[in-house]
C-alpha cells in the first residue's frame, strides 16, 4: 500500500514529499487533450491497477466491438454508436456515414440562415429567441451545454427550455418569452416521437402561438427519428425543418446528434470544436493502454471506490460556475447506464453509481462539513479549470459559427434541412431580412462589462482563491482518508466540454464491461410510464362517472370502487382535480380527509 | 410487520386494499397547514413509532430548550433563534424581540421605498435589478426562493447572484448586466463579514460600478452582523444601508431573516405570507404529539430508512418545476447540520445523511432506472404540489407586498434602515422618482402569455401527466421494495414555501436529537478554508521568488523548495498562473510536465 495522503501521523514536509511522489506516478497529462487526470488522492495498492488489467483488457475488447457496430442493446436490437457522430469515418456503413455527415452539415446550414436571416420567422422577423422542448436525454445535454458555452449578451439566441410536463413550469418560461414569440424558433426534441412529455410540451407551445395569433408550423422544428408520430406530424404540418435522431444513438448519449448540435450551433456554439474535441478524446480513450487511458483510469477508479457494487456515491465538485450542471448531465449518464438490476448472464445485481453534486467552492459552505467528518459513502471528482477567464471582448471559439470547419458548408437559398426531406423549411416573404437586421435587439446590443482581473489583495485574485479553495478542500478530505480524483481541463470552451462528454461516456462503457452490465439499455423506467398510463385512464374514468351522476357526491372510495381503480390513485386524483376547480370537494363534518365527499 | 407495499405476491385487487388500507392509516393530513405528508410506503414496523416514542419525547424536549434560548451551539458559544424570526414574541429577551420586530419593519420599508422609488439609484433611476452577492447560507435560500416564488414578468426587480469566487462566473453575471448597472441595487451578505468569496464578490461588482462611472456605494446595500469588517466597511463608505444579521441565526438557517427576506422583498414577493407559513409550521410541529407532527414523522422515517446511521441517500423528487432548488437547500441543510464526526459526548460517529435530487417527472428519464432496478442505497421524497397552474393574470401572493401583513409599516422618507444606525439610506438628488417611472421598463411591461389549461388527450392535461408521472413512479420503485414519503402541498406560494423551510428545520433538528449529535456547528469547514489560506500564502511566495530572479526560470519542485511549500500545491499554482499568463511556461524538452521550468 502506498496511501499516503493521511498526513496526520507524519510531519507536514515527510507528508508532503510523500503526496508529491505519489502525486508524479499518479498524474496522468494528455499533451494532446491539454487534460490532465490525477488519481493519486484514491487510495489503491500499488498491485491495484495491475490486477485489473486483464478486466481492463476485455473490457477494452468490448467497447472495440461496440465501436464496430455490434448490437450493443440486445433489448432493442440496436448498435450504439455515438462514437460515429464524431468521426463518421468510423460508422460500419458508408449509408450510416452520408446521414451522419449531411445531418451535420443540415444543421450548420440552418444555423446559418436563421443567423443571416435567410431563415426567418412569417413576415420577415429575424429569429432571436429559441426554445427548446425535451426531456432526459433531450434536455440535459443541450442544458448544459448551454450554460457552460454560453455568452451572455453575444450570444446568436437566447434560450430557453421545456423539460417537464409542468403546466406552471411551461407557464413560467412562456412569461419569460411574453412579446418575444413572433421571433421565437422551437426545436421539439423527441427521438422516439412519443414522449408524452415533449409531446405535452409542444402542444402547450403551439396554443401559445396560436393564442398570440402566429402559425406555429413556420416556427416550429422537429428532432426525431424519421417516421415516428413526431416526424409524421411534422411532415404533415409543414413545419420549418425536421432533423433526424437515429436509434443507434441513445437519448442519454445523444448531446453530439442532432439532439445537441442544433441548439447550439442556433446559439452560436462552435459545435465543430464540440465534435472536434470530443474525437480527440475518443482517439485518447480508444487505446488500449490502460495507464495512457482516462477513461479506462476513471473507470478502475470507480471500480475501486465503489467495490464494483456502487457502495460509494460519485461526488462531481467542479471548481467553474460554467460546469454547475455537469453534476446532473452526469446523473442520467452513469446512473440510468449503471442501474440495472441484471448482469449480462442475467443474475440480479442491482448495480449502479449514484452520482450528485454542483460546484466549488459553493459546496464548501453547503455539504463539505458532511463530507469531510460524516458519514464516509462517497468519493469526490474534483474538476479544476486552469484559465480564470477570458479577457474583454475576445469570447473566442463561441463567436463565429463560420470558422474553420463549418466555412465549407454552403449557405444554400432553400437547402434541404432534412436528411428525410424537407421543403417548407423558409418562411414566406422571407426575403429582406439580413444579419444587420439584428443590430437592434436588445440581448446583443450590449458588450460585457468588466473584466479585467483585479486584485481582492495585494497580488491575489479571485481565480486566485478559487483554486485555495480547490486544493484546500482536496486536502482537507484527504486528512480524514475521503478519497478524491482531480481532472484538470486548461478551459472551458466547446472543444474541452466535447472531450469531457466524450470521456464520461467511455469511461461508463468501460466501467460497464468491469462489472458485466449492459450499459446501453433503461429496462426500469417502462413500470413508471405504464403506470403512468394507468392513473391517467383513472382519471378518465373518474371523471366520467362523476359527470354521469350530476348533483350527486361520492366519497374517493366510493368511487374507486365504481371505476376499478386502486383507492390510493381514485384519492390522490380526486383531490388534484378539486384543487384545479374540475371537480367540487365537500369536506366531511368531521374533518376526516377519507370522508370528503366530491361532484361534478 | 405490515408492509404491503409489494404487489407481486398478492392479486392486484388485494394489493390496492392493503395499500389503501396502509395509506389510510399513515397519512397525516394537517387541515391548518392544508399540507400532507404520507408515510404509508415506508417500511416500518407496526411497532416502530412506539418504540421510538421516548426519543422522540426527548427530541421535543431539547427542541423546546433550544425555543427558549439554551446555548445550543457550544463551539460558538451560541443561542439558534431561527424560530423567533416569524414569531418574535418567542425571543427570549425583550431586545431581541425588538431588534427583529424592527429589522423586519426596515426590510419592508426599504423595499417598499425602493419598489415607489422613494429610494432610487443616483440621478434618480429606478432600480431594476437586484444584484445578490453572498454564498452557502446566504445563497442557496434566496435563489430557492428568487426560482421558486418568481413571477417572469411580473416580478418588482429582476434578480442575479455571484455565488462563488469564481471569475468567470462573475463576468457571465456581469454580461446578462450589461447597460444595467445604473439601475442595479447591489445586496452584500455574509454574517461574520469576512467571507472571503463574498468579499471577492463585492470587490468585482464595484470595480464594474466604477469602470461604468457609477460611485458603486450608493447602490449597495450590506446585510452583516453589526460590528463585523463588513459593517465597519459598509458604515465607513456610507453605503445605501445596512441590515443586521445575528450572532443566534446559522447561516443555513437565515434564509427568514435579513438574508432571505431583503432579496425577496425587494423582488416582489410577499415576505409576511412567507414568515406567517413558517410560523404556522412551528406551530404544528412544536406539538409534542408525534402522529400529528410532520416534523417529527419526517425525522423518524429518516431514523428508519437510514438506520440511524446514515446508511440510505435521501433523494429529494419534487414535482414541480419551481422546487427544483430545493433538493440544493436541502444539502446544505441537513448535510452540514448532520454531516458530524463527534456525537454529543464526543464518541466518533461519522454520521449525516447524503441528500440530491432534482424533479419529476425529468428524473424519471435520468436516474429513476438506478431508483428501481440498482443500488438500492436510498429513500425519496416525493414532493406533490396540487395545483397546476395559476390563472392567467392573477398572479397572486407575490403580487402586492403592501398587502395585509405589511401595510401597517410606514413608509418613511428617510426612516433609519438598519438596527444599527444607518443615516445614508437615500441616495443624494432621489425626489422625482415615483411608481410610474417604472412604466417604461422592458422587463414588467409583458403579462405572461397564456395559461389557460389545454388538453392534450381529451380531457387530460399537462398537470394530470405530471400527476400520472409521480404516481407511477411511486408504485414502480414500491414494487421494488424501494421506500418512498409523500409531502403534498396545495400549491407553491410564499406560505407553502415558509412551511416546507420550517418543517425541514424542524425535522432536521429533531432528527440530530434523536441520532445525538449537535446539529448547530459545523467544525469541518475550517479546515479546508485554513488550507485555502495556505495555498493562497505559498502563490505569493511564488510569485515573489520569481519576480526576484527575473530571466531565471525554475522547476516546481526547484521553487518550492526554495519557498517551503509543498510541491505538489507549488506545481500546481504555477500551472494556473502560467494558463492566465501571470508566469511564463517553458515545456521540458522530453515533455515531461513535472520538468517544464517557470519563470516571471
Amino acid at each position: 500500500m502506498s496511501t499516503t495522503t493521511d498526513t496526520t501521523a507524519a510531519t507536514d514536509t515527510t507528508a508532503a514529499a510523500a503526496n508529491w511522489a505519489r502525486f508524479k506516478k499518479h498524474f496522468l497529462h494528455d499533451a494532446t487533450l491539454g487534460l490532465s487526470l490525477d488519481i493519486s488522492r484514491m487510495p489503491i495498492p500499488d498491485d491495484f491497477l495491475a490486477k485489473m488489467e486483464p478486466a481492463a483488457q476485455r473490457a477494452f475488447a468490448d467497447m472495440a466491438a461496440l465501436e464496430k457496430g455490434a448490437l450493443a442493446n440486445p433489448d432493442e436490437k440496436r448498435m450504439v454508436g455515438h462514437y460515429w457522430l464524431r468521426n463518421a469515418a468510423l460508422a460500419p456503413t458508408p449509408e450510416l456515414r452520408a446521414a451522419i455527415e449531411t445531418t451535420l452539415a443540415a444543421i450548420k446550414d440552418f444555423a446559418a440562415k436563421v443567423h443571416t436571416g435567410a431563415i426567418t420567422a412569417p413576415g420577415g422577423a429575424s429569429f432571436t429567441r429559441l426554445l427548446v422542448i425535451g426531456i432526459g436525454g433531450s434536455a440535459l445535454g443541450p442544458q448544459l451545454v448551454h450554460h457552460a458555452l454560453g455568452q451572455p449578451g453575444a450570444d446568436k439566441m437566447t434560450v430557453h427550455f421545456f423539460d417537464n410536463t409542468d403546466p406552471d413550469g411551461i407557464d413560467y418560461v412562456l412569461a419569460t418569452l411574453a412579446g418575444k414569440l413572433p421571433e421565437t424558433l422551437v426545436i421539439v426534441i423527441s427521438k422516439s416521437g412519443g414522449t408524452v412529455e415533449t409531446r405535452n410540451g409542444q402542444l402547450e407551445a403551439a396554443a401559445a402561438f396560436r393564442a398570440a395569433g402566429l402559425d406555429y408550423t413556420q416556427h416550429f422544428v422537429a428532432i426525431t427519428a424519421p417516421g415516428s408520430r413526431l416526424d409524421q406530424t411534422a411532415a404533415a404540418d409543414r413545419w420549418l425543418a425536421r432533423f433526424p435522431m437515429w436509434d443507434w444513438v441513445g437519448g442519454r448519449t445523444s448531446e453530439l446528434s442532432a439532439v445537441g448540435l442544433l441548439p447550439a450551433a442556433l446559439q452560436g456554439i462552435d459545435i465543430q470544436a464540440m465534435l472536434d474535441g470530443a474525437a480527440a478524446m475518443d482517439a485518447v480513450t480508444r487505446r488500449p493502454v490502460t495507464a495512457q487511458n482516462p477513461a479506462a483510469l476513471l473507470a478502475l477508479m470507480w471500480r475501486h471506490a465503489t467495490n464494483g457494487r456502487g457502495e460509494k456515491d460519485m461526488v462531481i465538485l467542479p471548481y467553474k460556475d460554467r460546469l454547475l450542471l455537469f453534476s446532473r448531465y452526469l446523473q442520467q449518464l452513469i446512473m440510468e447506464s449503471l442501474g440495472k438490476e441484471l448482469d449480462l448472464q442475467g443474475n440480479p445485481v442491482h448495480q449502479g453509481i449514484a452520482v450528485y453534486g454542483n460546484k466549488g467552492s459553493t459546496d464548501q459552505h453547503a455539504y463539505v462539513q458532511q463530507l469531510r467528518e460524516g458519514v464516509n459513502n462517497f468519493f469526490v471528482t474534483f474538476i479544476e479549470v486552469l484559465k480564470d477567464r477570458t479577457p474583454n471582448g475576445t469570447a473566442p471559439e463561441n463567436a463565429d459559427n463560420t470558422a474553420p470547419g463549418s466555412a465549407d458548408i454552403p449557405v444554400r437559398a432553400n437547402a434541404d434541412n432534412t436528411a428525410s426531406g424537407n421543403t417548407s423549411n423558409t418562411a414566406p416573404g422571407n426575403t429582406s431580412n439580413t444579419a444587420s437586421g439584428n443590430a437592434d435587439m436588445p440581448v446583443r446590443a450590449n458588450a460585457p462589462i468588466a473584466n479585467t482581473p483585479i486584485e481582492v489583495e495585494p497580488g491575489v485574485t479571485t481565480g486566485d482563491y478559487l483554486q485555495g479553495f480547490y486544493l484546500g478542500t482536496r486536502d482537507a478530505l484527504s486528512e480524514k482518508g475521503r478519497p478524491s480524483i482531480t481532472l484538470t481541463v486548461p478551459e472551458v470552451s466547446p472543444r474541452t466540454l466535447g472531450q469531457l462528454i466524450a470521456l464520461y461516456e467511455r469511461a461508463t462503457g468501460l466501467y460497464a464491461s468491469l462489472v458485466g452490465i449492459n450499459a446501453y439499455h433503461q429496462p426500469g423506467v417502462e413500470a413508471g410510464k405504464k403506470a403512468a398510463g394507468g392513473v391517467i385512464a383513472l382519471k378518465q374514468k373518474l371523471a366520467a362517472a362523476l359527470a354521469a351522476a350530476p348533483g350527486h357526491a361520492f366519497t374517493a372510495e366510493a368511487l374507486a370502487a365504481q371505476t376499478g381503480g386502486p383507492p390510493e390513485h381514485a384519492f390522490k386524483i380526486l383531490e388534484h382535480l378539486a384543487a384545479n376547480g374540475a371537480v367540487k370537494k365537500n369536506a366531511a363534518a368531521n374533518g376526516n380527509i377519507f370522508e370528503a365527499t366530491y361532484s361534478a
